[in-house]
């Protein structure tokens, strides 16, 4: 049994049960719900506490329920440029305004990067009369590159 | 003569004359420190207010400073996965969150996507007892899909 | 159970039940044929009324029916660039005439995009007697990039 | 000298006369404005009456004006899949629409391709209240597979 | 199903039958035995006579006979270089005469391509004391490059 | 001093002086036209005496002389998958008749290749009604697998 | 079926039935023990005699068997660069010698190849009190580039 | 200055000088023609005292003398996948023979490797009345896997 | 039957008896940890002792205990940069720091490599107060380039 | 001016003046000389201080001096898979290595990630009687994931 596995299936019974992130998230608890979307995507550990509630909601055998809180291998894109056009419009983001980030955060900071681990993140909505807008909040710890 | 070719001399009179992207900023003035500075890394075009500005500081001529303000070809990497530490850390979060995005974006606004280009971002040091932390927030006009 | 299962089981019925996409999108109907057929190629989302007349159609179960509704991770080619050689065509376009595309919309309209998003298109038989053609129409909104 | 080298060139003194492509094409004339512009960015070869309008207008030299009118080998672009959002965004059309277009032009025509080749374009801005929209109009002969 | 499937089957029937594709081209017959052998290896569409005979045949039920007749999503080789000798030799003619090739068709037909959608092939035993030769004729019509 | 500099050098001078290769390969002589073409394009070597009768047509001094003589470094494409139109085609012929080929010259000749190297080639202009036709003949050693 | 299948069949037999490869070739027969493994590993085909032996010592049924005998589509590496390390210091061997070889062999033979066809090799061990060597010796006819 | 430019240089004096590898391995001395060939092309460091031999036989200055010595970033292949005729069937050799190589070494030796590092390498030409033949004798150090 | 599918079993086997890989290589004995782990993750062979204590452990049939003793097609990561970023931390230290342990590595030992293969490694848990840190220790023997 | 056009002046100058990393990094000091190399190639600021030193023995002007204290864009190699063996044999560790280090990290440690950043390295020669060693310690600070 692979973590995919996991994955689809909870895919397919919140489909059926027609739940949604953030009721499962409310239910789940513990955590923000944009971890615990992740954790279910297969991309980040849930503690026992959580896993339990989620075998409950899903209706998930032991093996599977201790798959979820084991640490996956990460990486959720089936290529290395993403093809879905959400997700891409966050790496063009990436592509073109890469090197920006980088002058200004090292101007600010000093030589070193901004944690893609001790990070945490937000998603809101963001009301706005031309169209609403969809606002992320990132917060990395600063790491400095250690002089030896 | 390319753009990188103006990119390449600016970087170079920034260097010489100890400028940071924050002077640089207040200086041209007319848009967030973030644009500015993508536009002088070859990544936006200047209004032409904004191009003769950056000629006086940098010593641009005439074609220098009508590149400056042309759109340019845009995509600032050398490698479709960038090879740099603090610009690989936002590849990973895509890498790693991106199916979590997609499925939290979607549930709350339905099919569309999150802008890329009616879009904007701050960058803000967010003091902590325990690190410093770079704080990024982005907010992009949700566009739905348009059922034809 | 994947959204490409959903979409090799309705290729299925569609070919033993000798039904073309013309009729399809005429049965389902509340938008273009195109629309349609790219819903059911897995590309975007139905409504439920649309899933459900598709069901009937097609004798999908719950689950699969509810799966047409989801919005799918897009991308429909197995290769980045395909190898097919009516949609390698298309590509080739892009390749050849890309340049040209971007001199000239951002001549006309500024800085900014055609979305693929708030977009729509049409596919028509233009006879001549040369040979036919095919005509495609595309409209897509402008969008400006917004300074910041 | 390269056919890239009389791209620059052109490119140079088209920004330093502050022409647009609309101008150059109307001065240059004999085809449309797309087909002009894709000739001086590299794509098309130009008839050898453009070619002399097209060194007038930019002061090229002989071999210059020579290599405007060899066919030159196409593909505009630095990558595979292109990283400028402009012209990515129709790469994206491609990746998402690609088997629908197979599909849907395989049914009204039978087996074989929309020629890129015996092809045309045009490109319009298309007014609207929401948003004035980029519309394009392609039309390529059918060309059926030869059964032998 | 999938056409993968049906190509499967046909090359283990065949196996088993002892048949070779000479035979099997002389008995569904309407065709060269190079399009024979290329539409049971998936790569073109049989007319509906072709694969009623090709049914009986290799045992194929209704809908691998439907399949037979629809035009596959081309692209018979599994990486974008082959790694089979005998094909990379090919691939391999492309790439060292392929600029050759492009001259020569320019200098003789002017702008534009040798079709291969309106194209047909033959394979021929050419003896040779030293070693008999394969020889292939290629014709494919010149497609001329439409000016518009 | 490279070999590409040569090419480019004899390209520039061939532009020049209006010489078709038609032209240069009558004029070098002793290998047909298809040899001739790919020696200067950079992909084959030239005898003395051929790269003789080069040097004095497009005035190579020596170095550039014995250069043209040298077996080069071959592969004429800048990309894996070629993106000019007219070379394209040779690669889809490639990919979409790649297994075909296979299947039938093992039939006729068993386990072995057509020879890339003691290998020659022709083009021709077949004429048509319809449109002419391109005429490719290409007769290449059949090297069958060594048992040992 | 396929050829993989035959392959992973033939593997799990020798391990159960712990047959070596020098084994295995010695029983089969006609042939060099690294043409047979190369064979029961999928890259080369059997003669009927030793697809026989084949087939009782793995009990292969009768289309394992005939697939024994069908030239395979070549090509043993899951990728292009291969990553088990016995397998990588080949492909270093040619990286890193590949323009030696290519200077030496021409400058012996002339213009041409070392046929991976006409080919032959055997491996030994070659005691050395340092420690023993991996001796390979390769055959391989020179095939020089016809002149045409 | 680069290892290339060394390279490059020797090149051209090596032409035109009419020097072949065996003179020039023979004037140096001191190592096999292949190793000093591998030398002059860049991916071997040479002794002082060949370095020596080979500046005063190229008219290399000091640094060059000094480049010739270092250990150089070895690879010498612009491609992962080599396009040249000659190279590629190494290439394919290890494509086609990698797994079996792979069984037979280990067979016979245990779990380890051969080295590309303790390794020599001998070509020489075999008479054979059917063609000449290239022999290819390499004799690399097994290096067993240390368990740890 | 696959290398893959025991690491998947023994994966299984492991998460629902809670064991950690400590147990795990203290009771199969005879070797490191790391090299326990590795093997059981697949990429190193375990003798017969050990397969045998792993067999009763996870409850394995004879041809999985077979398997475990073979030496694996080594490489144990899907794709050639890795996503996961714990192990992608390791590649981006090679992509960082290998230009500068090759310059000293190579001038403390001469021209050579550190050995993958005769190679050991520990990892350790360094106390810190400002957070622990993961210490590694890898040596391997220098292999110098043997000159022939 | 580029930061590689300093990284070339530094090498060209250490060679002409029979420098060593060790005696350059002595001079330097400030820091190991892992990690004063590692600026000196490119991928590691340096201070004030140490830029000075190392102006003064490279004769290095005063924007080669500035450049040398700018943070570069890291990423040390042309290729994504390494080809110099030296490096590879690290890439080969990460290839194989990998899952390993990331299950006996993960149980040790928890979830998180080794840092690349707050990281060190010491470079030793480990005599030995079979071969000297190369012994390389790494000491990275354990990143868990925050929990959010």
């Amino acid at each position: 049994m692979k973590r995919e596995d996991v994955t689809e299936k909870v895919l397919s019974k919140k489909r059926l049960a027609r739940l949604t992130w953030a009721e499962i998230a409310e239910r789940i608890g513990g955590a923000s719900p944009v971890l615990i979307t992740a954790a279910l995507m297969g991309q980040m550990p849930m503690t026992a506490e959580q896993a339990a509630v989620a075998a409950e909601l899903f209706g998930l055998d032991e093996e599977e329920t201790l798959l979820l809180q084991e640490i996956p291998y990460r990486g959720s894109l089936p290529t290395a440029v993403p093809t879905d056009p959400l997700i891409y419009r966050f790496y063009e983001l990436v592509s073109v305004y890469g090197t920006t980030w980088k002058e200004l955060i090292q101007e600010e900071f000093g030589d070193g990067i901004m944690s893609a681990i001790d990070f945490e993140m937000e998603m809101d909505r963001q009301p706005d009369p031309k169209g609403d807008r969809v606002k992320i909040t990132m917060s990395g710890k600063f790491l400095p590159y250690k002089r030896f």
